[in-house]
């Protein structure tokens, strides 16, 4: 396969699940310098492995929240929470994968993951006033 | 609720996911020392956190085979991917959970799973031989 | 032993050595969503571990702060390092631990410890003013 | 060697590579309770480790940025890009380590580093326009 | 540019650094479930980001050490190791990496790095008796 | 100071710690490649960081124990077990430790931590049958 071809069905996706908007702002974001990492993002990350069939989006999304919270990277997390209600998980679903993370990654990872959900859905909560 | 109903209802869910023998050979080996260890795990872990019921147990299993690959565990790995079949994951879906590895955490994170995967299928063959 | 008394054993010692308010603050900040989180955390860490006998709440302190210097998680650091004067460490002991986390887990670990030690320290030197 | 020597020796490369001011200033904020891990970052850090003779500064500044990446550090890695910068190394060359990162630490730490380099790029720029 | 012809260019690369047999052994190891990782390894990480020109393969090999023995990978450190030894990286240029590790990310990682590479010159000088 | 009386100093307390025999085997293991690193840990982290008066030896290694857990370094854990255990830790003061390792670091480094331990201790009860 070409990578144009997986770059543009990967850039597709993402947007899908993290929104067009925020996605352009992102890639704008890092100008040239980052170009190199938004086509491994774009055609490998989403095209390929994201664009794989054995799994539905949502239970993907499941599994990249419990990934981040376990690697400690909590603006990633936030990013990946997002794409998780995107992909269709409720809150009590994701409750449930953060508990998990409570007993195999320890308190202070539950307590920074939950931080994330929290904030993530007064969001949303304020969102909804509009 | 009471510590001992939990400690009860979990190690139960505990053996059927990760075989009898395997729970009471790791439960012995450990001790006295490891008794309130064993109370942790019991319990809480499998007695309250797997136990909720938002997702199911090969949901969850999934979660648990990104996490401990993210967290550099394999060890601990070896024996979620064991409880990842037992629940009725495919080797589709541990695949595309272990590709998510590659891209979010890193090719050296995705080889110790890979490795712990490949060794487990290959047990599994040879067990299927007798 | 009851889950809820071990639950009620635990949040009087997070309090005694948090401070209710922000013990309370917390708790209400994550909401439902957090309530099992926070069950976790008064029940099984305060009621259960840190309710253990075989060493003084100081020198539990050191422990914390050692290890969560150890895995790179400051916001949770800041709290234990509050706990650990609340126990009686004193600023001698917890020098002496985070230059052990200069040497065992590297220079920016160490940083990053020193960083919300003094910032601590000089809160505590204002609270003094008034 | 005495240590003060290897302590004078340190300092002086220090605040070549990362800005007398920079330095003094970080020195400062760390105060008395600091002052055992400046000893370790001047003595040993710069004046033993930096000092060795086999690689070239600049070469020593991608190790690090590479290091600290994987480390998931992003404060010390803004640091080190500034150095790697005195240091004489190339956006060009930056890329090339922060795509190493993006394979082999996965896609949120290079994430990370990618803000922290061109963050400073940007720093970098608006200093040009003065 | 064709996936296929960045995973060809990848591969070559791949031997060139790490040994043709070692890497076929790999490659054959992981069967039919390791393919799509194989696939990441040989096109993106060798294929492009190991043939990108603004640094010569030994310094890349030099920021592969020090992230790896940052991250905790032994297994993965004694291939880089290999590669970087292949790529004309001396003992005492790698040193200096390891003791950049030992002051930056703890005296373990340093321990462990150094147990790789003693271990790495040793079999060196065994099938130097050959 | 001389960087040779902290060596001396400092090798003195790690051979007291962790037994002459075992010290020395391990520097000798090193080799030349090894030493400036055998430097550093005897001159810098034993000669003054260990060397420091604001807490007991014990202590240290308690505080020693649950870096090295949180760390995920189990082989450089078995090491200082045995030197808490020469610094008069009790079995219940390690148990305390180990446990806190379980609610803030996981489950799965708190069995890393436990089998280290066990295989310590059985050792140990089969060297008090000769």
């Amino acid at each position: 396969m070409d990578t144009q071809e997986l770059y543009e069905r990967g850039l597709a996706l993402r947007r899908q699940m993290l929104g067009r908007e925020a996605v352009d702002r992102r890639m704008r974001a890092l100008g040239d310098f980052g170009r190199p990492l938004q086509e491994i993002i774009n055609a490998y990350a989403y095209g390929e492995v994201w664009s794989r069939a054995a799994l539905p989006l949502a239970t993907k999304s499941l599994v990249m929240v419990g990934m981040l919270a376990a690697a400690g990277k909590p603006a990633e997390l936030r990013i990946h929470l997002k794409g998780a209600i995107a992909n269709g998980c409720s809150r009590e679903e994701l409750q449930d994968v953060l508990l998990l993370v409570a007993l195999y990654c320890g308190l202070p990872a539950a307590n920074e993951a939950h931080n994330a959900a929290v904030e993530l859905f007064g969001d949303a909560a304020k969102d909804g006033d509009k």
